[in-house]
């Protein structure tokens, strides 16, 4: 792992978050130091850090950047400053669980150890961001080895926006499953849909899967039924970034449209997630917030404009795909198929953090 | 019609072809001067001017600009070099059929028309350019009349890469049904898909639309699903490139996942075309070619690199949607529901010109 998505650097109290900047990818390979909250609220709003698991240890790791001029107060004061960082971050973006998954284990992090001082603390809530890092990375690993096995032999394979290392701490979600099928040596063929506006699948995922060695053809998102049709593609895979208790998955827009097809052409189609992406909380994907952004990234996507001055637009982030077109989830702790609430419930549990 | 597509300026002898540049738009309004068949070439295969309709005019004026070196000459080696400027033409795009059923007109014009010397038929392969261009443009207008008794009141209405002014020479295909539909006071609002690679819906249509005071939501090809699962979206109309004996469809890379996803979601599919666009010689669309375009309009779509460098690409430029998941084929004869082989031929005719 020459480059990682993101690292801490130093300890709690002066140390500070590295970022590659994905904005930048493929061209450049640039890391952005975070040593303010602002930083890192940018860095999640802008995309700078994208993708369910990244956004959830960025945030942790935000925490500590966050309450780092607030070490020496009184605990109480150190607790409502806390509070508002959380907040902070929990409004950078909207849909990804994750999120608000990793800010309420920093909170509960410092509310089960009252009896500590606001600098002991703080090193604690650095240890828990490591943890969750260190706990994605070993996720990431188990989704491989369990989602390899669902992969077809030398046949295609489409992907969707990036769930891969850039979007973890560890090998990714979906990719990771790709990974992992490449090195069991089942000589897969990944289509890789470009994913506008913002082109996660050009920029990253080409980036990440050719790194790897893996066969990689990117297509534009308009060409993914058409490859199906024509018999290229034989199964599709996705990550999420937040599914309902029924499994109704929230993921880049695109995705819902990619689980119809599918269906259409008889293909497989696989969520990968890990368990924090899942949102006990919400019966069903209506639920979930969906991120709409600014009309721009459609017009002015390139560095170019290229629709005329004044046009309406509509610029949903996330689409929900329904459990029932989802053919089998794909986590940690081992394939969930067919998707239901009680298959669900009977893997992950549904209560703590399981 | 301040800025028609192509306007023919003179004589045969010495006249040339004017066309806006669409590869310029929105943001320019350029015009092209085409006087030697290179340019003519060059125009359509890089899209300067493109739409089946507006290709097929384009390249009937093409065998005049053509054929202008050789006026003097004697009929033999007239007829001689009008076979070699209309095999050069054919070669220009593969799957628009109006280029071929533009040249074998022009030909027919010279071949039942011996007894002329070169520069009397000369004059008339112009006359009859012309005459390509009137029909269409009174073509458009009847498939606007027969089309806009479809559209919905009050509601969304999709349609995907351009198929309007710009694609004709005169009101368009599917952008002639809107129009006449606004025209009807039916207040629809236009969800356009942007089309990639090329974005001839963000750059074109929105801007033909817009002009004409419809109501317009430009949005990425991965947002159509998305829209019509929202309710959005209550109709879908595009235009075709070829379209078999049966019915089957080419148009734009695109159309067929909007068809798949229109019937998913019980949202009539339209595709409006000329009866120039149909190819009775082919009895289904397995037969119709597509044309696959150069990877770098995906990778470098925008004049900035969006991709790794080497990284394979799939880029077919159209698709073949089935006739059954056509509702109606809107033509200047009128419309042809439901789509079959049968009542296509009883509407249309199926030999000679109609």
């Amino acid at each position: 792992m020459s480059l990682p998505t993101l690292a801490w650097t130093g300890d709690a109290a002066t140390g500070h978050l590295v970022l590659l900047d994905q904005t930048r990818l493929p061209l450049e390979v640039h890391h952005r130091d975070c040593r303010r909250l602002e930083d890192v609220v940018e860095s999640i709003r802008s995309l700078r850090v994208r993708g369910a698991p990244a956004i959830g240890v960025t945030a942790a790791y935000g925490v500590v950047i966050g309450l780092q001029p607030f070490r020496e107060m009184p605990r109480e004061d150190f607790d409502r400053q806390l509070a508002e960082v959380t907040a902070t971050l929990a409004d950078s973006r909207p849909t990804a669980v994750n999120l608000t998954w990793a800010l309420a284990r920093s909170t509960r992090c410092a509310d089960d150890r009252k009896e500590l001082d606001s600098a002991s603390v703080h090193d604690r809530l650095l240890e828990e961001a490591a943890a969750i890092q260190d706990e994605d990375r070993n996720t990431c690993q188990a989704i491989g080895r369990h989602g390899a096995e669902l992969m077809p032999r030398g046949a295609g394979v489409l992907t969707h926006c990036n769930a891969g290392r850039l979007a973890t701490a560890g090998s990714g979600t979906a990719l990771a499953v790709l990974f992992a099928a490449a090195d069991l040596g089942r000589e897969i063929e990944v289509y890789v849909d470009e994913t506008r506006p913002l082109l996660q699948g050009a920029r990253l995922t080409t980036w990440e899967l050719t790194r790897h060695g893996i066969p990689t053809t990117l297509i534009c998102d308009s060409m993914a039924a058409w490859a199906m049709q024509q018999g290229r593609v034989q199964a599709v895979i996705t990550g999420a970034d937040r599914i309902a208790a029924n499994g109704d998955a929230a993921n880049k827009i695109g995705t819902y449209a990619l689980a119809v097809l599918a269906r259409q052409h008889s293909v497989p189609f696989y969520i990968a997630a890990p368990r924090s992406t899942f949102d006990f909380s919400l019966a069903c994907g209506n639920e979930i917030p969906i991120e709409e952004r600014d009309g721009e990234e459609i017009t002015r996507g390139f560095g170019r404009q290229t629709a005329p001055d004044g046009v309406g637009t509509w610029n949903p982030a996330f689409d929900v795909t329904p459990a029932e077109l989802i053919t089998a989830l794909v986590t940690e702790r081992g394939v969930i198929e067919p998707v239901s609430g009680q298959r669900i419930s009977e893997v992950l549990g549904t209560d703590g953090d399981g």
